[in-house]
């Protein structure tokens, strides 16, 4: 049995060793670059980590993980595009780096390039692999959608949101996790519990991302603390906030988003001490809290040695940065 | 065996059954638009004629065949929008209808679903069909990034014109014809054999799509006339006129190209008058000529019946719009 230290660096060096030596390098060259930007290589580590709660034979999943983390990586360029975000990993983005043109088309090659890896999954289990690949990527694409509409709606709801959150981050954890699981040997049944873990971790993993995007650490963030506050995101938070705010409040906060001349850190002051005064962050590390302990609950009904789901507890804890 | 009428009936109502009824629609509208526009499905079509080559049971090489299109039709969206089109088949692009950001993702899904279709090939082949299709997929992301590179490079030589065509358009038709005829059950020297005579019907294919930009007829075009000129496109008839212009020819030229307040008429026959009076126009066509008998050339090495082949070379005489 692996550590997760271990997986990650096979995953690590995996990475570090693809061949991007084909022209033009103007097409390849943003695709090396956002790759090497690191990020925590969560899904294809996962992706192991299941694999090898059945199999110690964890190569049999690394093409496939290598292509889910080409496939994450393809959605942030996009999706950095679409958001017009200046940053990534406090470096530029490739649209920033480049062009647009450039990332369109480099994010093109790297969706082909995802199911180039993907498709080294060995034959008996291709077929199967590859539905659960594509139906999630386009679960992903909807809740990127999702989200791109709902700046258009005057009101989203709670569920919405999590719905939204679910097709945009969730399924591509939970798809790692189960593709993971049935390569390495596991039954449906085994691995339709482990996407059902990994959709709940994933709903938490999200929330904590919003948080952070308000309450994180600068340093560690990647991403500027109060993006979401500044371009009036209907983020978990936010829906929280309006639907606990007084009449009052709703009146400020409408004040504020729409001010145009707001200096950015007094917007961002200005909402957190909202989202402060109604407990907007406890509620939401309950939540997180739920999802969290849902997915563990998910996982103990697995068929397998309590040795290896206390691993496996931990690497979920790690995921959501939680300390058992 | 089916005529190429038939085929393309099959085709299109296969098209029309797409079932788009999925969440959200703001994704899948763009999709159902941009596959309504029509466009004369020469791609799925070859792959069924291929496969009918070798085999009545077509239907195997339909939801493949159908992904081709959708794919061919999700890299028309995405080009359109990189170079800023307006139109096509007479109809807005998707992002004038919509927006570029529409554009990007609904671009992305169409891709994810070509592969959906395309992963609906019969297990033995799965693997061989994925691994042509992702090596053609990522050839064309290759040939429009030459595309926009030639843009800013001073000089583009012929040999790397073709080499671009031969990318950008010509490795799809090949991918098609070549994947039509594995699923009919040919043997790989057979089906390589079509793949290269769908390499020189491409380009062919091309150079013809250059001429007409030029020398086309608008009713049937579907694209405004003289499109290349006014955006300064380096197409094979620009290479030609400058590699046989005079010098003081050239100097016209560039004044003409740099000239911001000159009408789009003036300058479009400007430029045509040049291409006239320098036989560019025969030269295309000689070069059209040229890669149509080596298509034909190779079809001729099939192991086929003397019907089968002559009815096959009436389907590439008719996608080249020629008269046999």
């Amino acid at each position: 049995m692996y550590s997760f230290a271990q997986i990650l660096q096979i995953v690590e060096s995996h990475i570090e060793q693809i061949n991007y030596n084909r022209s033009p390098q103007s097409l390849y060259l943003p695709v090396q670059y956002i790759l090497s930007l690191g990020g925590k290589r969560i899904r294809p580590a996962l992706m192991l980590m299941a694999c090898n709660l059945y199999s110690e034979a964890v190569e049999k999943a690394l093409q496939p993980a290598i292509g889910m983390e080409i496939f994450h990586n393809f959605t942030l360029l996009h999706d950095d595009l679409i958001d017009e975000a200046d940053k990534r990993r406090n470096q530029l983005t490739v649209h920033k780096k480049w062009n647009p043109n450039t990332a369109i088309l480099s994010g093109d090659a790297m969706l082909i390039l995802a199911y180039q890896f993907i498709g080294d999954t060995e034959s008996p289990l291709l077929k199967s692999i590859l539905e659960i690949f594509t139906v999630t990527a386009l679960e992903i694409c909807e809740g990127q959608q999702y989200d791109m509409d709902f700046e258009q709606w005057p009101d989203v709801s709670e569920d919405e949101y999590i719905e939204m959150i679910r097709l945009k981050t969730a399924v591509l954890i939970a798809c790692c996790l189960k593709s993971g699981a049935l390569i390495g040997g596991a039954s449906n049944e085994e691995a339709n519990k482990l996407y059902q873990s990994g959709i709940y971790a994933g709903l938490a993993f999200q929330l904590q991302d919003d948080l952070l995007d308000t309450f994180g650490d600068p340093q560690t963030f990647g991403k500027n603390i109060g993006g979401d506050i500044l371009c009036n995101k209907k983020t978990f938070l936010h829906l929280q906030m309006m639907q606990r705010a007084s009449g009052a409040q709703k009146e400020l906060v409408r004040t504020i988003q729409s001010d145009k001349n707001c200096r950015p850190e007094e917007k961002i002051a200005a909402i957190k001490s909202i989202y402060e005064s109604l407990g907007v962050r406890e509620i939401t590390n309950d939540r997180i809290l739920h999802y969290y302990n849902r997915a563990m609950q998910e996982l103990s009904g697995l068929q397998l040695s309590a040795e290896r789901l206390q691993m496996f507890y931990g690497t979920i804890d790690m995921l959501l940065g939680r300390k058992s």
